[in-house]
């Protein structure tokens, strides 16, 4: 089973691109004429959202295939439609491994041991229903979790990834204006919380360090933040930082930069809103929806390629 | 809509008991006569068990209804089946809330605005899906929330709560032997980063107090740390307490009464497989499960109220 870190630092290198499509299915970004057909089509109105949802997700994705290398489902909204959503999470995520994607599932799991055992089963790995049946639930690639409960609420994510292959992402330091509540929370060593959970996260995964010389146990650190995202990829050294804030929550390319190392690798920087509402950008139509996400991955990954070109320029 | 924190208040006293059955389906506690009717009847493995596992949900409630007045299903167990575990959470939640039982969902779900907007309204509010088409996806009374992300990961929950007499318990010294990882991490003002969360939870509970004198913002604290019990009670008059670490965990009622406040009101206490298995107890056979989860309930409730008693006798 290839290492998690090791397939995802390839799939970068391939396209040549770090950006990740968060896949956010909020019905209010599903262009009108998809929506509308599901609505004529299907009775139940759970059923026809999540329908919806999947044919979005799935031309989204044929409109970044090749060009974007991973893509970010974020749970809650999948659970908003009840078991519909969940289906199509299913979907989404089958559809998008056999289309070469890799799938972090933003779940942001976290709980004590039995439970997180079940929680990292049904995301990356697989159960025993009876004498000779398993099921793989969700089978994502990787999945992020949540730190609070400490590290036997993580180990069991870690035991499924050096079983399968997978990975996880670590809430280290949040994208949200409330982050500073408690990740900002100085120890009496002085150090902040969210440090003490980055040294943590970066012990938790030398077990699972790959060719690359990443590991799969990731890092959440928010782009919104430039002097803690400047800091963090000091600290951990082995660990892939995952980049939300890009687009639509304020941060550019030049922030996001920070949490590439000198070589500029070690980072993957999330986008939702900004791709898939990209048709709402004038001179676009909804039916444009496909060419209109198509340029603004284009324009991300460029801006993105500047950005730490610029950064390491600075460096030398 | 009747606030949240008086609807629990009034069903422990109808009961005399301050129980919660967990609910954590792990096929492994299904009694074998179940799981094997589903399992020769329905072709998919995920739905049969999920069948399984929603049978064994609702005899379990039927052999506690009137005794014990709260469910806490777990959702991980129920994501380990995907959708049909999610149709079963959604049977289960339905059932429960129609027998007259509080429903806990035990999520321990926690994101940025946009997101925790999506779960709150998931879990325990509704969404409008189309001009006059809402659908409430889980409806459970309330909804646990983990607190590293800060208060406007907290806020969406509150604000269902107030729109429609729902609750959420905050994640504050959890019963696992790592919450001692970062929750006992001390400030540079020497208060543990557990009881900042607490100060928090107290603080945001304030808009939400019913005539019973609690807030609907309660905090999970396990019963496996009785300093930090008997501490946090204190720390946190107007909020009750959700105790999990009871029975298979290893808290005894006398450590759990910890978290009551000097009437014996204020905290509700969990038991999960010593209540779902107790027909494992000697004496009883996979048949006899409900007569001894029945015998198991009462024995907890007389358990609970005496090491209240006991308490309370101690204080005088």
């Amino acid at each position: 089973m290839k290492n998690f870190a090791d397939r995802l630092d390839q799939r970068v290198r391939e396209t040549g691109n770090p950006s990740v499509m968060g896949i956010d299915p909020l019905f209010e970004y599903v262009p009108e004429s998809i929506l509308n057909r599901y609505r004529s089509e299907v009775e139940n109105p759970m059923e026809a959202a999540a329908m919806a949802f999947t044919e979005f997700g799935y031309r989204l994705m044929d409109s970044v295939k090749g060009i974007i290398p991973v893509i970010k489902p974020q749970l809650a909204f999948f659970e908003l439609l009840g078991d519909h959503g969940i289906r199509a999470f299913i979907n989404l995520v089958r559809y998008a491994r056999n289309e070469g994607f890799l799938v972090i599932a933003d779940a942001k799991r976290g709980d004590i041991l039995s439970t997180a055992t079940a929680y990292a089963k049904a995301y990356l790995g697989e159960t025993q229903l009876a004498q000779g049946v398993r099921c793989a639930a969700y089978d994502a690639d990787a999945v992020t979790v949540n730190p609070y409960l400490g590290f036997d609420g993580i180990k069991p994510f870690i035991d499924e990834c050096e079983a399968y292959g997978k990975g996880i992402f670590v809430l280290v330091r949040t994208s949200n204006p409330s982050a500073v509540d408690f990740q900002d929370l100085r120890t009496e060593e002085g150090n902040f919380i969210y440090e003490k959970v980055a040294d943590k996260v970066s012990n938790w995964g030398e077990t699972t360090i790959g060719k690359s010389g990443f590991s799969s146990v990731g890092a959440v650190v928010g782009a919104t933040w430039p002097k803690q995202a400047r800091e963090l990829r000091k600290r951990m050294s082995n660990t892939i930082i995952l980049v939300p804030g890009y687009g639509a929550q304020g941060a550019k390319g030049d922030t996001a930069a920070l949490c590439f190392d000198d070589h500029g690798r070690g980072a993957i920087v999330n986008a939702s809103r900004s791709l898939m509402c990209a048709y709402r950008q004038t001179g676009y139509s909804h039916e444009d929806f496909q060419e209109a996400t198509y340029r603004e991955a284009i324009r991300m990954r460029d801006d993105l390629r500047n950005a730490i070109e610029q950064k390491d320029k600075m460096h030398k």
